[in-house]
């Protein structure tokens, strides 16, 4: 009976397989354009607050109200320690696309997850940033990730579904290759732009 | 009275300006490394746990619990919108690290600012994700920001605190340029890495 079951890993096999069907007969439906909008709050604290998107041909208004998030760094990093640090979230953000990834193509190909855990590090080296030696890059020099996951499958399985992550995962792609950035500064006479 | 306050915009000048001056001295203090732990839970939803860090010469505990930090999917994407999802999260770690470069090394330079907003927006199309369409990529094809700055300084110092955010940000290095992603799978008789 579980083979035949509608929910896989949590995830509406028909739903998925309907949305497939639908963004490969209409593109259109495939744009997805997501927001945040952030404020300042004091020091290394600030707020993102993350609500609305536009996606499969329509604006999307199922959250009724926004997720609000926080950034704030640690006591040695100049901040009280409120909240994650925003280098801290790129790993949160990368753990949980992959592992997505991995539950819902596991799921489409009939293969049960039991768990999936990682644990992920970042090299940084914050002279970068203090713009101490310019040598040095701003960013993780490397990241490495590692996976537990659990299922009555081969090991040759288990293999495939971990390479769903990195092959099909949004945020693996962006962190990975990186996306050109434009950024803009509002409420001046002359509009600055920076197209990195 | 202000100027001679030794914190500007919420930060410590005298810890700052000692933090690089020891960075600067002793180039191992500036080796940082972050961790994330993270669980799926069920379908698009997962969760995160950020405690411990290496940073400045040691292991920090300075945070008594972990960070919880979830992700999920919008009903749409098959979630049941439970928190942002990861794209989304990528947006919130940008703006926040964006402005706390900003905030700091304006701190730094002697500005005062009144308020940072900023607004982000990220195309994508899932065509990638759900393996469509070869052609697309999967992450960000392009990310906007515009940031609304305020404070007692001229169009051109407003301009110069603009720059400090691309030009010194960790996140946006990261996200800008990509990162050495190693994966690799523990738990099975063969150790299976993914070098990218």
């Amino acid at each position: 009976m579980e083979e035949t079951s509608l929910v896989r890993n949590g995830v509406d096999i028909k739903k998925l397989i309907g949305t497939i069907k639908a963004v490969g007969t209409d593109p259109a439906l495939g744009k997805f354009q997501f927001r945040v909008s952030n404020q300042w709050v004091n020091g290394g604290f600030n707020k993102s607050y993350i609500k609305d998107f536009y996606g499969a041909g329509q604006a999307d208004n199922t959250r009724n109200a926004p997720f609000t998030c926080a950034n704030d760094e640690p006591g040695v990093l100049l901040g009280q320690n409120k909240a994650p640090n925003p280098a801290e979230f790129v790993l949160h953000a990368l753990a949980g696309c992959l592992t997505t990834s991995m539950v819902y193509h596991a799921a489409a190909r009939g293969y049960k997850i039991r768990r999936i855990n990682s644990t992920l590090e970042g090299d940084l080296d914050i002279r970068g940033f203090l713009d101490i030696d310019g040598a040095e890059r701003n960013g993780y020099k490397a990241i490495r990730i590692n996976f537990d996951i659990d299922g009555d499958f081969s090991a040759e399985v288990k293999e495939a579904i971990l390479n769903m992550g990195p092959s099909l995962s949004p945020v693996f792609d962006i962190v990975r290759n990186g996306v050109p950035i434009s950024v803009s500064l509002s409420n001046t006479a002359k509009e600055v732009e920076i197209d990195c």
